[in-house]
């Protein structure tokens, strides 16, 4: 730290990445991507967007942002495309929240919801999830501030009915509820088309899990026009080039292509059936993931024991230090070739233990 | 604006990018972009990329950033990559401003500082240029703050020497300097070395300009690694993942062949004086631009007319409606071709005016 720091940054921690070890070749299951790379016709766009990289990308992404708004069956004025939807998130909690204004959010949720609420200086209540991690919209109603939900929720897998946050939506309409939808290609029902009833919904998702671009960062919102411009004003004060233009040129790409995507959506969501009912023969408990990942914890073997044997034996899964569920792994859903030797690996692992 | 945006952005007013008229083709000499393209090598470099695009970029761009410590010829602890130097800006207005901490800058420099100031509720001073627009560092001594210096300065495109930026950071090593070198390869020297002897130096770099990548968003800081490692804190806390694959790709193979990059840099600077030359001999004032583009002014036609009548035959330059420089017009230096039309049709506006 330097003697120049803001002192209101004395206490800050920022959030951890998923870590990305260099020492050996592992079968990473620990950051939520994608095992198939984009549809093949991104390359072609790219190579034709790399000839025009001199000049600035349009602040608009126009072509980028129609497809986006007809992929989700709204209009242009109703789409803001980001940095990843990491940015729509940055966006939401300078735009909505302040001092006055709370952010709530579940005690095990998203972990960057609260660290943006910490270097931004918003107030945030933690709400606890009920004892098996579904989330009760009752215990919002009522409560002050916007609300975040990601639904499905991470790292718990498990998937809010439309109904459910419609009742949300309909209980306070002036109050602001954010639903960050990352995951929401694995088997989910998106609440996007509520944005046309609900002047208080803004929905986020990303084009990291269900659509391979992790490496690109390309997120947008959706909400009714008065949101969206409330979130171009953040971003026209502070980085009106946000999405560049090779990342502009896959994500149209991709859009054209997207029944790949969706099929590849399937494949994921099918491995991910073999790995729960695998691991709930080993002994493990499950949740219902409508994700790309599986949430799972073992009466007798604790979470850091299995992470630490799986990333000896060359696998890579995401583990948290954080009450309830210190002893869960979290693991993505890759192909089905990976997820055999993952059930493998984690088959000696537990017996080892149970004998 | 919605019912749900926080008040304290009621009068906030966004940056506004040079415009990017879809209309028809022009010559476009309003964003200062390079008219050449990327080294061919960023192209294969993009395409390999590709293949990895499903999984999340290295949110320490190590490879990327080795490069750039290397070009600077200092460690990898002083850089930090960024999503567009805009994005270090905003990490630099975050980390090292507050309300007990203003921003002072030029009254006449690159617009987004006062933005940034703005919307983040930083107080903040703009101090005079000199009548000829020359910044005297003398104004800023003795003033509290943290300085920010477009070097060479925008749209001026005049050059202050490493001689009086290290005078302002010796008199008073307490306080903060972030100098801005967007245009500094177009014939400056860069005062990166001097981040070894001042602790107080932060150094604002793009690919942009001298590098061909505006469409890509590549920008860094160097700096102390105290310094630096406060740019991260801001950074982990807010977008991990600034720097996508596919940018860094394009950004190691343009170091590896950066002799391309400066033999274009020659080509724009040879075209700079040829445009300064033909305008000072049709009656503009025209001043010492060390940059890529020129700032000139018309003792009889007045820079609207000028803008105005360029546009109606197919070439865009930038012309600002802030006091004091109402009537120059902001030209990018692009290729001989496209400067040899311009200064004919320049021509043909003046002497018809003069007629």
């Amino acid at each position: 730290m330097s003697a120049f720091l803001s002192k209101r940054f004395d206490s800050l921690t920022p959030y951890v990445p998923g870590e990305q070890p260099q020492d050996k070749k592992y079968i990473k299951l620990n950051t939520n991507e994608s095992p198939f790379p984009p549809p093949p016709q991104a390359i072609g766009a790219i190579e034709n967007a790399v000839e025009r990289l001199a000049l600035y990308p349009d602040p608009e992404q126009k072509a980028l942002t129609q497809k986006t708004a007809e992929l989700c069956g709204v209009s242009f004025e109703n789409v803001l495309m980001t940095n990843g939807s990491d940015e729509t998130l940055d966006f939401a909690f300078t735009a909505f929240c302040d001092t006055d204004t709370p952010a709530l959010f579940a005690d095990i949720t998203y972990g960057f919801y609260k660290v943006y609420a910490e270097w931004k200086h918003v107030p945030y209540a933690e709400i606890p999830l009920c004892e098996d991690f579904t989330l009760s919209v009752d215990d919002y109603i009522g409560k002050k501030g916007v609300v975040f939900i990601a639904n499905p929720n991470a790292p718990t897998g498990l998937l809010l009915p439309v109904s459910e946050i419609e009742r949300l939506l309909h209980a306070d309409t002036s109050r602001l509820v954010v639903v960050d939808e990352a995951y929401i290609d694995f088997g989910g029902e998106t609440v996007v088309p509520l944005i046309k009833k609900y002047g208080n919904l803004l929905v986020i998702r990303t084009f990291s899990k269900s659509r391979s671009m992790a490496g690109a960062r390309l997120g947008f919102a959706v909400g009714c026009k008065a949101l969206i411009d409330d979130l171009k004003k953040i971003k026209y004060s502070s980085n009106p080039f946000n999405v560049n233009a090779l990342t502009a040129a896959a994500g149209i790409a991709s859009l054209e292509n997207d029944s790949y995507n969706m099929v590849n959506c399937r494949t994921i969501c099918e491995n991910r059936e073999y790995t729960i009912r695998e691991l709930r023969e080993s002994g493990f408990y499950v949740t219902d993931s409508k994700t790309n990942f599986v949430f799972a914890v073992h009466p007798n073997v604790s979470g850091k024991y299995i992470y630490e044997k799986l990333k000896e034996n060359g696998i890579l899964v995401r583990r948290f230090n954080t009450p309830r569920i210190e002893d869960y792994v979290r693991i993505t859903v890759g192909t089905k070739e990976q997820m055999e030797i993952l059930i493998s690996e984690i088959r000696k692992i537990t017996e080892a233990q149970n004998a």
